[in-house]
């Protein structure tokens, strides 16, 4: 066993071990909302990496009913449901499984309706005390750069497992490096009634959460994660001094477009909110897989302004009006 | 030639033609804003239909950066820009066809930069007289329907070309049935800051292009499309009485996400504005392909809405404040 391979964990290694020999086309990443926007950058890795490997995104009920028809015995399904009771997500599973394809969920509670319905189920860490390794995010890469070694000899496994493991001391920094920044936004924001978010490449699912997630979701402010490659072609007009925007500069190939979108802003803007990668310390990460790293720290970092903005509004991010408490 | 190939675009002809004996086996739709919009219903086809072709879409920058592995000499590439001006998308022509790659481009401007840059060039009609089969929507579709009967022996093509033919009566129809309503909406309105639209399926991307090219770009009101099944995971805690949503109802399978969307937007919400394809007159079109036609219906009278919305707040569409004006 590898060193890389030894901090994967033990469920994933199962996973893997059985992988081998096996003939997967296609991989679907399904889930719902939060637990789907942590995908994004798994889509974009398997773009960028695999010869031979589809890859497509749905949210849980999307992906049912659409059925794609390539769905079969030689595609693997990563599910992810924090609670694995997400009812959508449980029953894609079954789903997928009555198809013929391989199924592995993510889950906080590997006694879950979810973890029933899969073949593999792998558990991550959550809160404060989980390391970047073990969270949703880290377990996902663990999933996806191992089935990209396993099935293709993908070269980036140690690469990205070593990154992982190096990760908590690059959020541990980057979270120093911006308190007072999130304080910043928190006092700033704390009576706008709508925030944009931008981002785009490895980086954009990160936007995404953040605006259905943490904005709409958890503050009911209003909120839309713009792609910042269509940013130019409709959304920047409804840019002006007034209007709060907060932009992701990641460090994957997509950067110059994130870049033009925060020049143009600038200019235009006033409001602005600004996390880049590049400010933060990759030097303990290999640059092969910087890029596909960035959003996790990104998200990471949002995170804490998430907390500080929930502060200063004196709205909780656990407080819900109808998720949980009525009939949907 | 069949009835129905009579009734396909020359350009589209030629192009199918010579597509007979080709090995694809990765489709790639690649335009900006609301060009790659028109987009989405096709991926969904592609999805829904295609046996052995895979398909991604991508805003034209983000796929050059992106650079997928698998895009190469099997891959067909369908562009479009209106102007055939679009830089990112002209770049990506060039991009494509540097890999390799079958490239067809969709515009109205048949000696355009972008008409230069790729192999296959098909000319779609545009504004009040132009008939449904001939737009941007109807060129499209020849296209996707085409060429998955070519390669795959798709047997929906005589049904999809003889719809696209049928259509411009159902969009007749449709807005005389709806021209009301859309004088009703736009008073409602007039005044509102932030409007949600809300699909799923086949016509996410109508939802789409109305936020960010209607609302955003040519009304400057604050707008996100949400999808139907994203929804309750995150988005719908926006939602209370005083928060305009428009909520698109198609005929696809993903109906069900939208019907459950819009059932609980009638509880807690109160400014709703629906547009259901059960109510237009579909009779004239195959059930195999009413599904794939409705976000043309649901696109074409959405239009009308936003005529009459720019009316009521007194401000043409045409108005821009950056796009075409300054640098960007």
């Amino acid at each position: 066993m590898s060193q890389a391979t030894a901090k994967v964990n033990r469920e994933v290694q199962a996973f893997l071990q059985d992988l081998k020999g096996k003939t997967i086309d296609h991989v679907f990443f399904v889930a719902c909302g939060g637990s789907s926007a942590i995908m994004y950058p798994s889509k974009y890795v398997f773009d960028r990496e695999s010869k031979s490997i589809n890859s497509d995104l749905y949210s849980a009920n999307e992906f049912i009913q659409r059925n794609p028809v390539q769905l079969g015995e030689k595609s693997l399904v990563i599910l992810c449901s924090h609670s694995g009771n997400t009812p959508e997500t449980v029953k894609a599973a079954a789903f997928a499984r009555g198809k013929g394809a391989l199924t592995i969920a993510m889950t906080f509670k590997p006694e879950s309706p979810l973890a029933q319905e899969a073949q593999y189920v792998a558990q991550y860490d959550w809160g404060d005390e989980a390391l970047a390794i073990n969270t949703n995010y880290g377990v996902l890469y663990q999933i996806v750069f191992g089935t990209l070694q396993v099935l293709e000899n993908n070269t980036k496994f140690e690469q990205a497992i070593e990154g992982l493991d190096q990760l908590q001391a690059v959020y541990e920094k980057a979270l120093k490096q911006e308190a007072d920044n999130a304080k910043q936004f928190a006092k700033a924001h704390e009576k706008e009634s709508i925030i944009y978010t931008m981002a785009s490449g490895a980086n954009y699912g990160v936007a995404y959460s953040y605006s259905i997630c943490i904005l709409m979701e958890m503050q009911w402010i209003h909120s839309h994660a713009i792609h910042a490659g269509e940013y130019f072609h409709g959304p920047f007009e409804i840019i002006d001094e007034s209007v709060p925007f907060i932009i992701l500069l990641g460090l994957d190939e997509t950067r110059p477009l994130e870049e033009r979108a925060l020049t143009f802003s600038k200019k235009y803007g006033k409001k602005l909110t600004v996390l880049d990668a590049a400010s933060y310390d990759f030097t303990a990460i290999d640059d092969s897989v910087k890029g596909y790293l960035a959003p996790l720290v990104l998200n990471r970092v949002l995170r804490s302004y998430a907390d500080e903005l929930a502060e200063a509004r004196n709205h909780p991010l656990s407080h819900r009006r109808y998720m949980w408490k009525v009939e949907y």
